[in-house]
């Protein structure tokens, strides 16, 4: 039964032999081009191909290749991007120039992203100057290592954690990044190995290390970066990435679907809901959504502070037109009035509390257990209300009741 | 300030001469008759009054007075009932019997309600054989130690206790009795000595005795029965009517006022309110309390787990035609949805719990943080339907919104 759904799997996960002779032709080309570059301009590095395009892992319809030119110490990243992108100009080939930590360069061809990488050259356990710096590292690591079938595990694995939500280690996802998902591979042995282990995992207590180290990490998950003991390759994961995760390889391993590949049809249910959509700020992704992850966090303790009952919220966008927050509510008004609970009886402050309320339209104060309390006003009964007086009067949208989507779904893969 | 409000309490607390004559002529016109019974039946006993008739402590309008027959040893308590009940008969006084642990003897002479109790002749110290045996030394103990300006003290604190809501030591109230608000007197000194104490009370801490005594109670309040140290005097004192004392001492001494004596006008807010009223069953009001304050719990934690938000809940009585539950609630109606929490995904009743909701209209199973969880339907979205879920067809009326006492009223006395 497992075998036959991963066998079912494994076709779905492996690209079609056209896909990779296109592949494999425009990351030639690249190469060459940019080899003819590093010889005319002098700039003292060689140019690689690292990655899933150089260890076959990718998935198919995966639209990124990455080359790093790895620098030797003493060249400039700056003036090396500069150089690349006049270079690139003169030779007709398009191309912009994107910051992660710093600036690297990303030709478009043929439908292809190519991100053109520099890095520094370092020896394993050299401390890194960039963190692309590692990367080279992590491929030779990884590429003397991995045998044939377990890429093919490789791409079942990114494959199946791409359909539970828990594929990138971008703050959008807080999951496993692609090179995290190699080594769980490689530590495991395979596809299955994985799932069995994951199986058995706890959150906090879980420590994966391919050599001996002891150093500790505060973090759900710790995966020792074997190329650098003092990094943890997991460090993106969050509690409930990683919890998703083993409760997929629970399921699956009990009642092994394709879903787990490509996923169910979905279906909504008709609960409260509320997004407050804003404008794209047109700032990267990495800024974009930890800025909204963190106002959404902000507007769910405000929402439940207004005495709304959330039962699950989340933040969603297409990167290019729209962020939104979304948060379902068990209702989207409330009474009028609440509890306010007190200082104990004992406390000083319970005079305060008690000379606020002596002229309010309240019940009470009266004391429960060793507390003072009253039945007061509600500021806000509409969910709309509590929103604004948080957000004022900014460039955004209420949608009550609109949303349809992964918020509030049946869950697609689990069977 | 404080002087003038005492002295204007003192007026309202103190009997008419007038008032005082007829209780005297009554009690001891029933001594009188008690006497001859005693004599003429043989029984091995003597009459006293006690209470607070005998130490005049009692509050205007009061028309309890407590008779004892304290009875030797060998005496038995039903025969000594049954001939005292005979004489009465013979002499042409009304009279019933009531049962608390055993049973006495009720007078109703005059709009005068006299107990006469049965008990026997302890020293101090000595186990008793009914807890009304322990009421003679309460008396010695009492009227040999209090002066005259201490039993007006006593008057005032029992109109304050009364005032607040904690004046009792039944179900009902589980406030302070009338030995205990006696003892507080004769231990701090006075009427503004014990506020200026209790004001410095912490429930579970305050641990009050006139002996050397370290016997420990497991109470709120613990006040050491001067003529039995195995007793807690206060075992009867809930934390809330501790901590109402508490409160209303701290406020009285920082404004005092005559309401603490004569509660001002009760201001009712019109809060969302559910009353479930019963049919009086006819039972002791010390069962009848019990048990609906039982139910009260009971409903009160089930109304809870239908998703309502109870602010306030309490029993009320005539103690003749109904009983009633009253709950102060945030809305009458919920959502069609609620969030059903389930385990943490490495423990393995998760299993269970997916496939359980496998089928159903549910969003999810998802994931946050460690565990598993759906938004389900709610059973019941009314809460008539929660109650009656609950309670059946029972023999009880569902009242909504009609409620206008006391839990949904300002506080009458606080300043």
């Amino acid at each position: 039964m497992i075998e036959e759904i991963i066998r079912r799997a494994s076709e779905l996960v492996t690209p079609t032999s056209e896909e990779e002779r296109s592949v494999n032709l425009i990351t030639n080309r690249v190469v060459e081009v940019l080899d003819k570059w590093v010889k005319s301009a002098g700039v003292n590095a060689t140019v690689e191909v690292l990655g899933s395009s150089a260890r076959s892992t990718w998935l198919p319809g995966q639209r990124d290749i990455d080359v790093f030119v790895i620098m030797e110490r003493g060249e400039d990243i700056r003036k090396v991007v500069e150089s690349l992108s006049n270079f690139l100009t003169e030779v007709g080939i398009s191309w912009f120039v994107r910051y992660a930590q710093h600036p690297y360069v990303t030709l478009s061809i043929d439908n292809y992203e190519v991100d053109v990488v520099p890095c520094y050259r370092i020896n394993p356990g050299e401390k890194p100057i960039t963190a692309a710096d590692r990367s080279p590292l992590h491929h030779r690591f990884l590429s003397e290592r991995l045998t044939q079938t377990q890429r093919g595990d490789v791409r079942l694995l990114k494959q199946f954690l791409k359909t539970i939500g828990v594929y990138g280690a971008e703050i959008e996802v807080e999951g496993f990044s692609g090179y995290l998902t190699e080594l769980l591979v490689l530590y495991y042995g395979s596809f299955v190995e994985v799932l069995k282990a994951v199986e058995k995992w706890r959150p906090y207590k879980t420590y994966i290390t391919f050599f001996d180290t002891q150093k500790k990490f505060k973090a759900p998950l710790v995966v020792i970066d074997p190329v650098d003991p003092h990094r943890n390759a997991a460090a993106a994961v969050s509690l409930t990435s990683m919890s998703t995760f083993i409760l997929a390889a629970k399921r699956f391993l009990k009642k092994p679907s394709l879903t787990y590949f490509t996923p169910g049809e979905v279906n909504v249910v008709l609960t409260n809901v509320v997004e407050i959509v804003f404008p794209h700020p047109q700032q990267p992704p990495e800024v974009v959504w930890g800025k909204y992850k963190r106002l959404g966090k902000t507007l769910y303790n405000w929402i439940t502070e207004c005495g709304f009952r959330v039962f699950r919220w989340g933040v969603e966008s297409d990167e290019k037109s729209y962020v939104k927050l979304i948060y379902v509510l068990d209702q989207l008004s409330l009474g009028h009035y609440q509890l306010h609970k007190g200082p104990p009886v004992y406390d000083d402050s319970v005079h305060a509390f008690v000379e606020k309320y002596l002229e309010s339209e309240v019940v009470g104060p009266f004391v429960h257990g060793s507390r003072v309390y009253v039945i007061k006003k509600r500021r806000f009964t509409e969910i709309s209300q509590c929103i604004t007086s948080r957000l004022g009067g900014g460039n955004y949208t209420i949608h009550i009741n609109k949303y349809r989507g992964r918020l509030v779904s049946r869950n697609p893969w689990i069977t």
